[in-house]
C-alpha cells in the first residue's frame, strides 16, 4: 500500500531531498505518493513537480502576485487550504525558519503524522505541539540525522530505561582553527562545512554551535530530557549521529552515511522499517574520533544550555536572538565571535513571560528580534 | 525481590566475575543470591565461597576423593545432583570446553534459564539446546561481550528487520606483527592479550581467532543468520562488542568498557535492564578504528566460514580440532601458524554424519580428537 506525502518547502533541502527519496521509492513495495507541496517562491520548482507528479496539487505561499501557472493555491492562506483540502498520510515539514511552526500546528490540527524537519517548531512551540498530536493521536517524527537517531534508539530500547542522550557534531569548519582568529572569519569562510552541504544560516549555525545548541533544546524536548543528561561530543566523520545510554551503562549508538535521505526515508516508513535505496553504512576501514566541545571556541552550547535552565521563553529568545546575529554577521555589521554575544546580551533581561499560546510565542519571537537587533546594533 | 542464582566453574574466570557481580548487586533492588556452585578441582574456591556464602551448596565435580570438606556432593553425579536438587532462576554456566554442554543441558531440562558463556554448548549442541529450551520454555541468555551485545541489540531492535550482523575483535597480539613472523611466536607471546586477561587457550584462540570463528558459528546459530551475513572486524579498542544492520541500512551499535561483569550483569537482569556497579563507557577522547581482517593473518575465521557453510558436524570438528591443534601448540609440537593447518586438514574428509543427538556431538567430536592429534603429530 503506499503512503500519501505531502512536502511542505519543497524547494528547500529537505524538501528536495524528500523528493528524491519518494523519487527511489516509486518502484517499491513501500510506495510513496506525492499528493502535495508547497514553496515559498520558486517557480521552477512548482512548474517542475506538476509536471512530474501531475496528481499533486501546488501551494505558493509567496507573494499571491507572482504565482505561477499551476499552482493549485496562492497567498496567505495556500497552505492552511493545501492542508485541509488535501488527504494524505504524513506531512513533511521542511520550511525553514519560525514560519514552519504554524505550519506544524496546520498538519497536527488536521490529524496527519508530522516528519519534522523545522527546528523552530520544536524549539519554541513543542509542549503546544505535542498536546495537539496527543490529541489527534498523531506522531511526531523527527528528521534531522540526530533525532531521528535518538527516535529511532529511544523507541526501539524504550525511553524508561534511557538514563543520557548524547548528539554528535561534525565541528564545523573552524574545529581545528586557532581560537584567537575566530574573531576575523567571514561568512563564506563559515559556509564551507566539511561533511553537510546546507544552506548558509545553518551552515553558519554550525560553525558556532548554535546548531547544536538548538538540537539540544530540540533533545530536551522531543525526549524530555534535562540538558544535564544531554551530552554533545564532537564525532567529525559524522557516521554516529545519536547514542543512548541505558541505566546499565551500556551505549547503543546509531551510525549511518552522512546522508539525508535516510532519515526521512525512516521517517516516512515509520513505524515500519523499509530496505533503503540508500546504500550501508560500513566502518570498516573507517576511524572514529570523539572529543568534548571547548567552551572558548563553541560558547553557543553553553548559552542553550543555560537556556534550558532558564525556561520555556528562553529557548525562544536563544533561536530570534541567533537568527537576528547571523543576519548581522551574514552582511558584515558583526564579527563572528559576536553572534554568541548578542544572543547572550538578548538573553540577559527577564524573560519569564508565559508561554500558554502561538501568540505568546510569536510576541517572546518578536520582542527578542528587536532587542537582539539593538544589540547587534550597538556591537558594530 | 532477589534471583536464585547457580554459577557452575565457580573458580574460572566467567565464574568470579559472576560472583562479583553478585557481590557488588548485594545491597540493590536487584539483589542475586547464590544458591549454589560448581568447581572442577579448585579446593580454595569452594571453601571461601562456603564461608562467604553460607547457604550456597557447593558441588565438586572432579575427583571425589579429593573433594574439601564443605562440598555438598562430589564426583560425577554432583553437577547433576546440584542441578535437580537445588532451586534457582538462572544458572550461569562458565564451564570450559566441551563439558559445559552437558551442562547446559541439565540446566535446561531443570528448567532455569540459562546465562551461557560457554561457547562449545552453542558450536557443538545448540540446535539440541534451543529445542530443550523451548519446549521448556527457557531463555538462553548469551553472556560474552559479542554476543550478548547481538541479544541486546537483536532483542530491542527485532530480529525481523535485522539484516547483518558484525562482531569486534581485538585482532591479537599479532595484529601488526609481519605476517612471515607468525611461524615463529611462542605460546607465551600469544598469551599477552591487548585488551582482556583471559585463560591461556582463549588467549591463543584470540591471537589465531579460532575465538572470533567459534563466535561467528555461535551468532550463526544464537541469531539464526547465514554467515554471509555476519562480519567479524577488527577494532582495537574492543569498545564496541556488536552491530547490527537494519533493513533501511543503518547500524545499530552496542557500546561498553572491556568488563565482562558488564554482559553478565546484563544476563542476569534480563528481562529487565538494572543499574549496574560497572561504570559508564564514554567516548570523550576516544578514537576507535575498524578493519577488515586478512585471511593470511587470521585464516582460522576463513576456516569457520567454511566449516558454517559445509553443516553442523564440520563446526563441531572445527572446534574439536582446534583444541587439539592448540595443545600441541602449547606442548611446543607444532608452530603457531600450524594450528590453522591441522584444523584444515581434519576437516577435509567426509564429515557428513548426524548430528540428532547428544551421542552424536560427542561421537564426532571426539573422533575429530583423534584425527586432529594425528594431523598434529604427522606436522611435527
Amino acid at each position: 500500500m503506499s503512503k500519501r506525502v505531502i512536502v511542505l518547502g519543497a524547494a528547500g533541502s529537505i524538501g528536495r531531498q524528500t523528493l528524491d527519496v519518494i523519487r527511489e521509492r516509486a518502484a517499491s513495495d513501500e510506495k510513496l505518493e506525492l499528493v502535495g507541496f508547497s514553496v515559498h517562491s520558486n517557480c521552477e520548482t512548482l512548474r517542475l513537480l506538476k509536471h512530474e507528479f501531475p496528481h499533486s496539487r501546488g501551494a505558493w505561499t509567496g507573494e499571491p502576485s507572482l504565482a505561477p501557472e499551476g499552482a493549485s493555491w496562492a497567498g496567505p492562506e495556500a497552505l492552511a487550504r493545501l492542508l485541509s483540502e488535501t488527504e494524505a498520510d504524513i506531512v513533511v515539514n521542511g520550511i525553514a525558519g519560525a514560519a514552519g511552526l504554524s505550519a506544524s500546528i496546520l498538519v497536527l490540527q488536521r490529524s496527519m503524522h508530522l516528519a519534522l524537519a523545522n527546528k523552530e517548531s520544536v524549539v519554541m512551540g513543542y509542549r503546544l505541539l505535542k498536546k495537539l498530536a496527543d490529541e489527534q493521536r498523531c506522531n511526531i517524527i523527527p528528521v534531522d540525522s540526530e533525532h531521528a537517531g535518538l527516535f529511532q534508539l529511544t523507541q526501539r530500547i524504550g525511553r524508561a530505561i534511557v538514563s543520557e542522550l548524547t548528539i554528535t557534531a561534525s565541528g564545523g569548519p573552524f574545529r581545528s582553527l586557532p581560537i584567537d582568529q575566530l574573531s576575523s572569519v567571514t561568512p563564506d569562510d563559515a559556509c564551507k562545512h566539511p561533511v553537510w552541504k546546507m544552506g548558509r544560516k545553518i551552515s553558519i549555525d554550525s560553525a558556532t554551535m548554535a546548531n547544536k545548541g538548538l538540537e539540544l533544546i530540540e533533545a530536551a524536548r522531543l525526549f524530555d530530557m534535562p540538558q544535564t543528561r544531554i551530552r554533545v561530543l564532537i564525532h567529525p566523520q559524522s557516521y554516529v549521529h545519536a547514542m543512548v545510554r541505558t541505566l546499565d551503562g551500556a551505549l547503543y549508538a546509531q551510525i549511518s552515511k552522512p546522508d539525508m535521505r535516510l532519515p526521512i526515508h525512516m521517517a516516512l516508513s515509520w513505524p515500519k522499517t523499509t530496505a533503503s535505496p540508500f546504500g550501508f553504512a560500513d566502518l570498516a576501514g573507517k576511524n572514529l574520533e570523539f572529543y568534548e566541545p571547548q567552551k572558548e571556541r563553541y560558547p553557543l552550547l553553553w548559552i542553550a544550555r543555560q537556556a534550558l535552565d532558564e525556561g520555556e521563553a528562553q529557548c525562544i529568545v536563544y533561536n530570534a536572538a541567533n537568527e537576528v546575529a547571523v543576519e548581522h554577521f551574514e552582511k558584515g555589521s558583526i564579527r563572528f565571535t559576536q553572534i554568541a554575544s548578542v544572543v547572550a546580551r538578548t538573553l540577559e533581561r527577564n524573560w519569564n513571560l508565559p508561554v500558554e499560546s502561538f501568540e505568546d510565542i510569536l510576541h517572546i519571537d518578536s520582542m527578542a528580534r528587536t532587542i537582539a537587533a539593538n544589540n547587534a546594533e550597538r556591537s558594530t
